[in-house]
């Protein structure tokens, strides 16, 4: 009998009506002739809620305690669903992270899966009960309660459906598919039925927000395949998987990424140890940099851009402008005033000219590109703001048919 | 160095401003140089409101994930009550029911406790840690979660002081401790500053709800002394204890309880069976009969008189007259216009004429008894509803001075 793991997130279950339909969703899965196992987040808002709490007692909650607190949040979802299972004539164990056999580090607040003991999950399937495992949680080796972090409950059901060695692990969000580009502003966006974890990684890197990374990664590490597709929409979804290069599609999503800033060192000398410098600082206050651009030198000195996430923009600009005065820069700008859009596609490793392709869309559509970096299945370019959404769809017109 | 465990019910967490205040009693009491556990309850009317959430999805839930779901209460409070605990510069370990080693039977709702492993919570201790536990919830041995019930929490506190071998538990409440009556309908009442085992087991069941009379019953049954005190009015509070009934106040308490009803048969053929008939049926329905009054036979009929409490009344009395029908009696009638007096004390098996005193007080003031129960250590009276305070008033006046 096939095992299929299915993953409910927050706004699948914010409401105990959702939860009723969410429940006839499992059931009739089950009743296909399935094993079936669901792993739930908390509620909705519930866990905004309980971050509110804490704040009012601890303005900075130990990450211990805070774990054992938002815990709670996916207990009480795996009560629920498992009441509403039970409510349409079925039998349902639901299980909290650690009685599911859910091992994990030490790490509080982002704990890593160290090792799932599949036992109780296997002996309640084996009674014929739906199984109903409660996501973001599971126990140290200490005995401690912990929780993933962001986007874990799409990790704990990546990994129990690999543990169980399942047939497939359906995430069930709020939109039905991964799309070739953002539907809002591409209308004739359309979703990708089978993309490789590479692209979903670059994609979730580059402003596309579908699932955390971690979870793909570790999918992509345990090679286990998964769809991500709607709670309340029918739709195929978009399966996840290893895909050869060589198949891949040449482009498989445009994305746009409104949310970066762009700091310019205007005449940094060029010598070694100025970029480790400069990045090291960055680093070390933990901020991201995305796309580097480093021009090519005149005169012993070099103008040097890189981008931020825009949240980021400030603390950034200080230090770069402390460390451009020691470094006797001419001057170091700032500029959010930005947009970054990106190609993506396993297939470009294999196909040439996929960035001539992109340049020339761009340019027919008289939008000036600032900087370029590419890897081996991505291209970005930061344009204007104002021009990002002509320019996504610019490109998504020359590239998805 | 003392080991002290506390309790603190749901009205003492209601909210974060009453858990910070909790959390410096807390370390207060550990700054004192005592080891500190402490059990919690669930805050204020959270449980109210995962019960709402679980009809809402289920007209009648299933009890194991009923447990799971309410076991999520108390684990809130654990988690803020640690918080704000370390907030206050100590360390606090927080921990669940099936982490404290709490391990039930399996009957969900109820389960009743089977052992305590106090590993973990000696551990804790041993580090210099204040030990907060889930109150309410434990474990089963099939590693399911399990809730202990109406007055759980405080089971749980009177069990792990017992398991401990503590110095002393204390039940903080809303009330500064047990008192001789209500105090408001007798002003004069006061604290009763120790108090036996079974005079606390006769006050809760006749009206006076300090406690359940569960955990009485197990503190009694394994010889753990408790006190009763108020969590944010300073008072010595009620001790609990094991009391020599040569020694013990001839009447402790006076209460009333003016949630009775009474159902009567009259002319009752007076012949065996006929209670075991009444009772029986009365029995299967759940119904607990009170007091039981039957008259002295006079050719061959006699009256039988009982009181239940006055939200089983429409069942009993429908079960009662079906059978005044069948047995036939000359007519069933029910009341629900009366109110029971009840003195309780230890002394009384060593001091006769306590029966009298009641009923003479309870004369001076025309009060009219209409029926009458004894066990070895209190007198109830049953008398109108609109005389059930006079009553009070004018007994408690009688004994306690």
């Amino acid at each position: 009998m096939p095992v299929i793991v299915q993953k409910y997130g927050g706004s699948s279950v914010a409401d105990t009506e959702k939860i009723k339909r969410v429940a006839e969703k499992i059931v009739n899965t089950y009743k296909n002739g399935n094993k079936v196992v669901v792993v739930v987040s908390a509620m909705g808002k519930s866990t905004d809620n309980l971050i509110n709490l804490a704040k009012q007692v601890h303005d900075s909650p130990p990450t211990r305690e805070m774990d054992l607190l938002l815990s709670t949040g996916e207990i009480v979802s795996v009560a629920l669903l498992c009441m509403a299972i039970e409510k349409l004539g079925y039998e349902a164990e639901g299980l909290p992270g650690f009685l599911a056999g859910i091992r994990t580090d030490s790490t509080h607040t982002k704990a890593r899966i160290r090792a799932i003991d599949t036992r109780r999950i296997l002996e309640e399937l084996k009674k014929g009960k739906i199984v109903v495992i409660a996501g973001f949680q599971g126990i140290s080796m200490e005995e401690n309660i912990t929780t993933l972090g962001r986007g874990g409950s799409d990790l704990t059901a990546i990994a129990i459906a690999g543990a169980l060695k399942a047939d497939i692990c359906e995430i069930y969000t709020d939109v039905p598919g991964v799309f070739t580009a953002d539907p809002n502003i591409v209308p004739d966006a359309r979703i990708i039925p089978v993309i490789s974890y590479q692209e979903m990684l670059e994609m979730a890197s580059t402003g596309a927000k579908v699932m955390q990374s971690r979870a793909v990664e570790f999918a992509q590490k345990y090679h286990i395949p998964f769809v991500v597709k709607s709670t309340f929409i029918d739709s195929g979804g978009t399966m996840v998987t290893e895909v050869d290069f060589k198949e891949g599609a040449v482009v498989s999503s445009v994305t746009l990424d409104e949310k970066q800033a762009k700091i310019t060192f205007f005449n940094v000398p060029d010598k070694p140890g100025i970029a480790a410098r400069i990045f090291g600082a960055l680093g070390e206050a933990s901020i991201n940099v995305d796309v580097i651009v480093q021009n090519v030198s005149t005169s012993g000195y070099t103008d040097l851009s890189f981008t931020v996430n825009i949240s980021d923009l400030e603390k950034a600009f200080e230090i770069s402008k402390t460390i451009g005065a020691e470094l006797g820069c001419k001057s170091v700008t700032s500029d959010n005033d930005i947009a970054k859009i990106t190609v993506i596609g396993l297939g470009m490793m294999n196909h040439p000219g996929v960035a001539a392709r992109m340049f020339k869309a761009l340019a027919e559509s008289n939008i000036n590109i600032e900087m370029i970096s590419t890897s081996e299945i991505k291209i970005s370019c930061i344009v204007r703001k104002q021009d990002g959404q002509k320019a996504l769809k610019a490109v998504h017109k020359e590239f998805i048919k």
